[in-house]
């Protein structure tokens, strides 16, 4: 029997992986590090240098593969992700029958936590019903950007006894959600927080959160959007990528 | 200068602690234990068992405050919130004043993520803010319940490009939530999931997730409510108390 781990490495501090998945790291014997885009070369490393931080006194293979990348400009978003995800079916297909023996264990390191906008467990699970290859599969949660972010602006994510959204660019653009005093932003490329300026909205807005080069910002939107508008273009263009994420929160919703 | 730590410890299994609390655990001089309710023996036996597990070659204090109870059968649920926050606010500030020496370094241990569903943060900030003590303070996120629920579901908790909702019983029970396809439920003790039966959903139950007494179910809401309800009673007399979370998805949002 194959085994396969996918193991959230948590987002941004390599001290963010959890003992769980140090124990993990240490049963694999190939670990498949999959990256692309602009973040690609830093991704990899961070992946690299968890694995030879963590893993102790035991040989293993690294098999890197490019991932394929998403058609941008289509207008059917789920369409373009369902046929990127096909395509890295194909890849994890290959990678299980080719570069995996029967009684040895394989891992996919997911940034941030494998539940949260990740197709790693999606693409799996498809392997998996297909019955085409056997094997068997576990997966490992890891602080996600948004605890990170949280837990860096010292906030909590809801007001209390409120439910809270988990959310997207393309999504907050369409307008705050109904029934919620919190929503956290991730995926956003464009400052989509712009389309919700009207509303009495504080923000808590971080990039890098967790690594060397974090920039934290916070406050009412109005006043600050224009100063994290500046400060996300400086530093995608100084570092060539970006990973943002926010959290806005209504006015006057805290309780203390 | 005092320092205070609050450090998500993960929700259920001790090797959901992270790198990051295992370091600083090993910088604490006082931990702060507070629990309540029938569930209080089993969470402070898990503290101390994450205390011992963990701190290494280092002497500490623990100090145990009996956290006070909200008040139930209020109508106005958010004011006995608050009011139970204040009633923390004056032990914590005891505990601060009185445990802690200058120059040393106290700990809060939040079960699961110290950014959902949890006063901690907010009491500290209050503290900070009314300048009657003074001492600095961090944030250590952690694996909350949601997150090893997705793992242990192996299930993604949003659809591909959609939003998500994380919410509570009460508010479940006025109905599933717009503009989402998928809402994961925390505190319900009322099997609200029941509420939203005539909607078309899949759901993902578990409780004591992470912990040898773990109890999973999922499947179609209707076909799986009357075993989750009669599990959940039956646990709950075994135990004395529960711990349960749940994610609702609609069906065919997904799309694999």
């Amino acid at each position: 029997m194959k085994k396969l781990l996918i193991i959230g490495i948590g987002a941004g501090n390599p001290e963010y992986v959890t003992i769980q998945a140090v124990n993990a790291l240490n049963q694999v014997d190939v670990f498949f590090v999959m990256d692309k885009g602009p973040a690609k070369g830093k991704l990899v490393a961070l992946r690299k240098e968890i694995i030879e931080r963590y893993v102790k006194d035991r040989t293993y293979r690294v098999v890197e593969a490019t991932s394929p990348e998403r058609r941008v400009g289509e207008p059917d978003y789920v369409r373009t992700v369902e046929d990127l995800n096909r395509d890295k079916q194909d890849i994890f297909e290959r990678l299980i029958a080719d570069e995996l023996r029967d009684g040895e264990c394989g891992a996919f390191l997911v940034w941030g936590d494998p539940s949260l906008y990740d197709s790693t467990m999606r693409i799996v699970a498809a392997i998996a019903q297909s019955g085409r290859h056997v094997f068997e599969y576990e997966v490992i949660p890891g602080i996600s950007s948004v605890q990170a972010l949280a837990a860096k602006h010292r906030i909590a994510l809801n007001a209390i006894g409120r439910p809270l959204a988990i959310t997207n660019g393309r999504a907050i653009a369409e307008g705050f959600p109904d029934h919620v005093d919190s929503a956290v932003v991730m995926l956003d490329s464009q400052n989509a927080f712009r389309q919700v300026a009207d509303e009495d909205l504080d923000i808590y807005w971080g990039a890098y959160v967790g690594t060397p080069d974090e920039i934290l910002i916070a406050g009412k939107l109005r006043d600050v959007m224009d100063e994290i508008e500046r400060s996300r273009a400086e530093a995608r263009q100084r570092h060539g990528w970006i990973m943002d994420t926010y959290l806005l929160k209504r006015r006057g919703s805290e309780d203390v």
